[in-house]
């Protein structure tokens, strides 16, 4: 029997610790919540940290949140090699989402140590903090701080409820100051060895082609707007169609526009309007003000900015039509990242020695390993998402296709081990 | 000089009074907000209890909140003469809708006692509660319980906070059981004489044509529309563009085809969406509810009926096109009704023999005459409105024009007082 052959995940185990973790959640909402800084999460985190000590980590949590399992390797001063994910949902989301990287990881070191493998290097299981985008429009907390990427201007990010994301941080036990530093750990190129992340893959490629793994090729780039239409209010009832200046039909043009685009996008690119907010309005009265959140990704960078440009003289010359003010204001949150190419050749290969199918596809979801990429060379295996859903109560991906996954990530990791 | 050249207002006191009241309102709030239950109606309606006593009117509230001023007439047995408004606002209204039937109804009694000019019948100035729509998705609370149009399925309505309007009544110290039995004191047709409503335009008309005075032809019916639509919830940055069930998109749809409708109609046909909610959610996910609120009114019954079954019909077509379910529940909030012709009649001869210009139209706008319509003869008398502003602080009618509405105002019920 090879090594390869004596790693095998336990699905039992497995099942049952994606059960358990399931069972931390909002309790009235429906689907499954455990959003960042909640009181679910706190208790999900403190479970997490638990199935790490069991698995026979070495647990601490750093500044930033983030859950850092670690498994010390035969030679202390070899760079680190790093794996993990997220186990924070979306509102209404699912149980799969980020879970699988964490708990995965975890399955990987129970699986190594069950057949007394010990690897050169220490090997860092992390369960970043905050992954999904939250009301501060930062997604990626934990990967974002450990990379040096949070600043001091995102901690004065204030939610809906006007309250700062350093606040925030301070009321879940986390100092601000202690956030920002949290990048030192691993300052500078050199630290840390390799990210390797396993992850759902909240499409529908895989399940389509019938393929058990996904070798990420890159992540997507994603450029978000928020765009404040303001109209004029009148009276719904007497003033005259043609003398209005109504920000919602501005604003359902601009739904429209972002969809048009959407659909004229290559491969993997996409465009979304995500929400609209009105103030509280009476209900008689022509809509004045709305704010649109949209977001356009693709991992062709060409395209993507062509697109955005279209996107706003589109949106700019409609509300004009209708007498609307349009004030558009375009962020990225992230350019579109290459993964690296020795890592995915590293998993196509352990995919190959396992007799595993596997094809190589972009992410359209952003991940942790965009910001870890400023560390380290990284890469990413996807398993299946059962018709392609996902951040939704329906996500799905069967038990055997994430053992399969598991045991391509043992196997990648192993393989990253040993490489200089 | 004839009585009608003696029944001057005085500029000075009304404009004392409009300033007094419009100081009573949310103080954080933009504009002029002074909505049903809220503090600062309460404040405002004592006010306006006290003007009326100061005007030597006999004050009562009835069971259903309206503040009813009496001028007792030569004639206790004649069925009463009734005229008034309301003095509640939209969010973030302005200073004249109502205010100026209320407080012009009290400038005529003030004008009626100070040349000791007695009518033959009880005139009721009545402020009635609420006449603006509300959370509950009814306007005209107090016109409506006094025709003996609300039932104790409108009291159970909730809120957006989930309290029933039954609870809002009490905890503004109106009993339930009283409002529904405050229509027993005008039941049956006869026991009120005619009804004579002075408004402002809320629309561009008069200022437009430079004409001082509006009699009212019709009051435009109003039907209502609530549409669900519900699509699936995804991930927006792996959900292929084809394979989505956007509702987000459907409902913007929806917005556009609203729209199309109004703007196809005929005169004094208008059609709005005024509201979209969604339930909070996360940004990366593609909407998968929406709940949108729409409106469309005319004073063409057949041009509406139509233009409902047109709308609804092209709604659930693009939504189903997007892959989206649309439920569409329509309800009507008042049918068209027409003015009286002989109250017609006496206004248009009371501007007449003042020298005041007066032209016929229709109002967009629905009334508390609406109601008040099923329990004696109505008409209503419009002064104009600056730029056909309303329902937003810009509202504005001029000292002088309110002015002359309430000369022919007066005149007209001096006449309608005499009629049998």
């Amino acid at each position: 029997m090879t090594v390869s052959e004596r790693l095998q995940p336990s699905p039992d185990r497995l099942g049952a610790d994606l059960d358990e973790l399931a069972t931390v959640r909002e309790p009235t909402r429906a689907g499954w919540t455990r959003t960042v800084f909640s009181e679910p999460y706190r208790s999900s985190r403190e479970w997490v940290a638990s199935r790490m000590r069991a698995a026979g980590l070495r647990v601490e949590t750093d500044g930033a949140g983030n859950i850092v399992g670690v498994l010390p390797g035969r030679v202390p001063s070899a760079p680190a090699l790093v794996t993990g994910s997220h186990t924070d949902t979306v509102e209404a989301g699912g149980r799969f989402d980020g879970v699988v990287g964490v708990l995965g990881s975890i399955e990987v070191v129970r699986m190594l140590r069950e057949n007394d493998i010990e690897l050169d290097r220490d090997l860092l299981v992390v369960d970043f903090l905050g992954e999904e985008s939250n009301e501060f429009g930062l997604s990626c907390l934990g990967s974002r701080a450990l990379a040096g990427e949070l600043t001091t201007d995102h901690l004065d990010r204030r939610d809906r409820d006007g309250v700062r994301l350093g606040e925030r941080y301070a009321e879940f036990g986390l100092e601000p100051s202690g956030v920002l530093e949290a990048a030192a750990r691993f300052a500078g190129r050199g630290a840390l060895h390799r990210y390797l992340e396993l992850h759902v893959e909240q499409g529908p490629v895989l399940e389509q082609r019938g393929t058990a793994i996904g070798v990420v090729t890159a992540i997507a780039g994603i450029h978000r707007l928020v765009a404040d239409f303001v109209g004029r209010a009148d009276h719904a009832g007497t003033a005259p169609m043609a003398a209005r200046r109504d920000a919602l039909v501005a604003a359902a043009e601009a739904v429209l526009a972002v969809r048009q685009q959407g659909c004229g996008a290559p491969v993997h690119g996409v465009a979304t309007t995500t929400r609209l907010d009105a103030p509280p309005g009476s209900p008689n009265v022509v809509p004045a003000r709305i704010r649109m959140y949209a977001e356009m990704r693709s991992v062709d960078v060409g395209w993507l900015s062509d697109a955005q440009r279209r996107l706003g003289e589109e949106i700019s010359l409609r509300a004009a039509e209708h007498g609307v003010d349009a004030d558009l204001t375009w962020s990225v949150d992230n350019e579109c990242l290459p993964a690296d190419a020795d890592v995915q050749q590293v998993i196509t290969a352990a995919a190959d020695s396992l007799g595993v199918g596997w094809e190589a596809l972009p992410s359209g979801a952003t991940h942790d390993a965009v910001h870890i990429a400023r560390l380290c060379p990284m890469g990413m295996i996807f398993v299946p998402s059962r018709d392609g859903r996902s951040h939704c109560p329906e996500e799905w991906t069967d038990l055997e296709d994430i053992s399969t996954g598991i045991r391509v990530h043992a196997e990648a990791l192993l393989e990253l081990d040993r490489a200089r």
